[in-house]
């Protein structure tokens, strides 16, 4: 595999190399790290690579290894650049015959993200999108209960995501990540919404199966002088009826990462908290809460097969990201020219994901500021 | 004290009772506990009340206990029957001259309500209303910190109180306690929102000492047949610049009474959970999260004096609930006719906390079914 | 009732009497507060008592009190002085004809602790002992678990109790209840081990129905100057096969009364702790871990039968107070002169475990002063 | 690098692959997966390895790569075979000139354990060992604490480690996992004590830096037909005077990998827990309880380095165990060949730390079957 962004100041970079490295399925043998060259090569340098394949630039890349042999050259490459960075190295590596991994959101606008769509389409060739938190072996869990129906239809969905750290104006103190996702330049249409309210509409649809048709959405930039939302709750309807609140805020002082979701059902609940991964809460109306956790035999096979450690040997952050990158390759394995993908048989986010993400964030803006209290989010 | 309601199938007369019995302050000694005169004689006679004060209508027990010699007859009374049965013995103990504890809401209506601060007003007794949870020492210690301005101004609040208990439509099962709350006839407009919803805007405005202006409200009958609203979401705006969540629904499956508040401010945040009472968590920007806990030294004498146990010996429901009949009775010790009565002095809700209790679910009711996003509360 | 000991400055005196307050069963209408008559008198006039039932001595009480008639005289007397004072008013109140509740340790030395299981054995009258914690309803359900046979036979107890509070000298400092409870001349041969490890073995027990054969005991005076142990630490061997390890300490600082149990089967283990009362963790060998919660319809009658609210609306030390008193007061209305009573059948801790706790803290400390490794505890 | 061991069947080896794969630094190149030749290459296979570079026997791997080029040839080996094959092959890459990370416990036996010290002395070579435990940041920040003398001195360590996988004879139905572990021939003199055991002991003694000086065991084989324990508990003295408990047991039915420590001081106490392991619990007698979490920038630099995600983005067991080839790799980097290697600078658990295990279980084991209450630990 080949990067593209994940320079020495990348935060997002190292986690995607980490999390690699753990299945020791995939190597990465080249990059065009920065769009300074000389950073590209320290990183490269520091990451033992051959510095003939390390490239000034991601269309000096494409056009280098896409004439090396087949065994060879790379299969696919990791976008991890901001998001107006997202769309352009993408088109390429697609056009030039790479599957692709890119960071979510997809793209800087809904539009880009459509035009990927149509490019994977046609193309035939694989794209995932790290859309990390789904990677975790007990939201697999969570959504293969849904499924079963044991728990009967979903009423309620309740999904937050207060983060603290932008609290103060941390932007104006040289943080490089809190630079360019407060910057509608490089960030898009959304703010905290684009960056972790997309996470939080991700994961409740994955987990229920069922798209969120509209929205009732309230935005504010907190903290004085900042141009997108650093915090956003809204009210939901999902297309088979349920309903439900999201919040994802990024100036929740105090809080880490703290994405949590809890479902209603019927006949119980399901609860499950990003900070303790390998725990998830199951609540029924008759009869004592159960707690389910990674590594047990009682799992079903869909969250099993996500699991590298026993019981009681915590997994994390880095391993959830392995997950997506194991389910990828897996489908890379399988993939042949001219077939149809289905991502969902690896499990893995894929374009449709990303398009929805894109969508959704086009439309809470929408909502935020309408008087008119439902915006139906469209694609 | 005399006791209105509270019947030998009552839920929350023996409550009062027992939250009473803890001090030893106060006395129960007469009542009219039922509309049906053996209810009520078998009800006192369990209470090893004398049976000459054991009445058959609340009507006969004013008419009775007003003539009686100052030193023999009740002080106040407690009124603890359905929402439709608040106003009127309310109002006739108002008007014999008794100070009188209610539960909440205050009344079937606003107009009631308004009624009530009226006569309230004129007579210059006293009218606590039990919102419970902010008995807790630990809510009271939360009050006591936002005022300090450690945390500097509130940002964002969540406050929740999911209960599972209506998931299925137990009213048809001869749950005397469904049975009433769900009939628009005796609970007045409001299913959740005003059994327990009131319990969470009170709660937030108690800490944050901060009203609700506006709401944007979803409200669903979720259980098929079911009259009134038994799940509601809604977004918030704080007269101070604030804005929030509150959600309250009475068919989150498996859950019990997990009424629980999140309050960010500029510098951290706190956060408290009614099923855990005696804890407060305190969240910073720079350091590490501080667990508050009932009993310790540490704490505020605003706290402190309705603690009853050291550290680590639990307090529950029953004290919290002990604790406004406690601030009431402190009250009324220094209650002089004529002299004005200044209930946040003792701290126990009163007639104005029931009348913006009133407002909000009217107010909520009509965010429900408009179109527009925003409404105001108005009382 | 009356009561012994529980004057202004007393901290248990206070506990006892609010816990009667809950249920309204039990009046207090006389007592003897404290050997200093003073005090006596102005803690039965804060009490609301009748003057002419506040004594200057527990004799005068006794004597008084058996002399009048039935249906105004007490039934029983709660005794709540510091260990040294346990046994005379106890056999003092035998002998006039009057059932006792007693604070735990039974008596200041297990020579007394024997004679008033005799007396106790010859009146007929009824002894309860105030180890609270298995007034807890879960603790009941866990003994009724094992009961039950559902987790196999027991295999391990771990059974902890660490406080904080002795941590520095407070003795020196006016504290009154560490002064007493350092004092080999008041509060016996034991120290942490009598004040709060006899509840730890005492739960222990009574929730695996099984005795401590044999223990392997260390003890400490951590604090300097300290005369009794204020840190303490076991190997057990039960009856039945099982073995544990027991920890009761006072110098854990920063603990609370963190008194907490986990004992393991073959088939699965539970897991209680004082702090959260009203939860019981299930372990199970294959299924997932379950999570058990006082006001469940799903308890066993023993449980349910000790609880007041509804799940979700906590209780605590109070009300496990309470129940102690609640089960007294059972067996009292049943009690008849000449007939047998089954502490068991009601459910509150008897004269037999008082004087097991007396034999247990000799035993510990015979063994924690012998080089050999194993003691058997002997009554 | 190469493996000593780690086949397709073995739980450790591939748990030290995944973790050398996080941080990139350590590449895989050669391994005697098997002392089934077959296996072993297959194993190779699955890893991408030069086939040329699978051996049939650790001696032909030493044999042939220390004869290659320093620049292509190994560093070091990792040997994670069981107990009873430790000492062997480690004696042959030291003597080969191989640094080597072992797993602990170290060796079959305490004599073994002492000649590899020797031979680490005589090389100078680098040799560390795999408990794991101590890798894990927020437990060097609490031996950071405890240096900085903020808690005082340290009094009390409570210490346990509860398994519940042998809780039946898994031995018996073809766990390997198991059926070495109690196997006296493979396993050594300790069976619990020695494959939990030590990790419990190595933590408090880590984070205190205080030797354990004394044991006073009660050793359970409890599943019947069992040679060796499953279960221990044991009191302890440190060498500086402080006491404590440890606990571990392989049949606490229900119980995944709990190893967890709280230690108490003169001002205070802490706490963590294996399961959540980026929490580390502070008490203070007189101040709020305080949770310190990985990822913030309040900790200390000793636990930062080890750190490798932001605060909420939780880190796991390979990420302790990647810690600990982390501080390994840097004292390579830094070896030269004649200079004396300190592994407390680099923070890895060394040869000393390896005799050390061995001493506890053969003393822990001489305790057990003594009458007598005290035995020391001797190396």
């Amino acid at each position: 595999m080949g990067m593209i962004g994940g320079g020495l100041t990348s935060f997002i970079g190292p986690v995607h190399r980490k999390a690699i490295g753990i299945d020791g399925q995939i190597e990465l043998v080249c990059g065009a790290f920065s769009n300074d060259p000389t950073e590209s090569k320290e990183t490269g340098k520091s990451l033992f690579l051959n510095h003939k394949r390390v490239y000034e630039s991601y269309h000096e890349m494409f056009e280098i290894e896409k004439k090396m042999e087949p065994h060879q050259r790379i299969d696919f490459v990791s976008i991890v650049t901001p998001n107006h960075v997202h769309y352009e190295p993408a088109k390429l590596a697609l056009e030039s015959g790479f599957h692709v991994v890119l960071e979510k959101p997809i793209a800087y606008s809904l539009a880009e993200a459509k035009l990927l769509q149509k490019l994977v389409e046609k193309t035939g060739l694989i794209l995932a999108l790290t859309h990390t938190y789904t990677g975790y072996p007990m939201v697999k869990e969570a959504r293969q209960l849904v499924k079963s129906g044991r728990l009967g239809k979903v009423r309620k969905v309740f999904v937050e995501y207060p983060q603290g750290w932008l609290s103060t104006r941390v932007e104006k103190t040289g943080n490089n990540q809190a630079s360019w996702r407060t910057d509608p330049k490089r960030s898009g249409l959304g703010g905290a919404i684009g960056d972790i309210g997309t996470h939080a509409a991700n994961l409740a649809e994955y987990i229920t199966d069922s798209p969120i048709a509209e929205v009732c959405t309230m935005l504010n930039s907190v903290v004085p002088g900042r141009q997108l939302d650093d915090d956003s709750s809204m009210l939901l309807k999902f297309d088979n009826g349920a309903t439900g609140v999201l919040l994802a805020t990024q100036v929740a002082a105090g809080e880490e990462n703290n994405l949590n979701i809890r479902i209603y059902f019927e006949k119980g609940g399901l609860e499950w908290h990003q900070e303790d991964p390998g725990t998830l809460v199951l609540k029924w109306l008759d009869k004592p809460k159960e707690i389910l956790r990674a590594g047990w035999n009682y799992l079903s096979d869909d969250a099993k097969k996500f699991i590298r450690t026993p019981a009681g040997h915590p997994e994390g952050y880095l391993e959830a990201f392995a997950n997506i990158y194991r389910a990828f390759a897996n489908a890379m394995n399988e993939y042949k020219p001219g077939k149809k993908m289905n991502a969902k048989k690896y499990d893995f986010p894929d374009v449709y994901d990303g398009v929805r993400g894109m969508a959704f964030v086009e439309s809470v803006v929408r909502s935020a500021s309408s008087n008119k209290k439902w915006v139906k989010i469209k694609a």
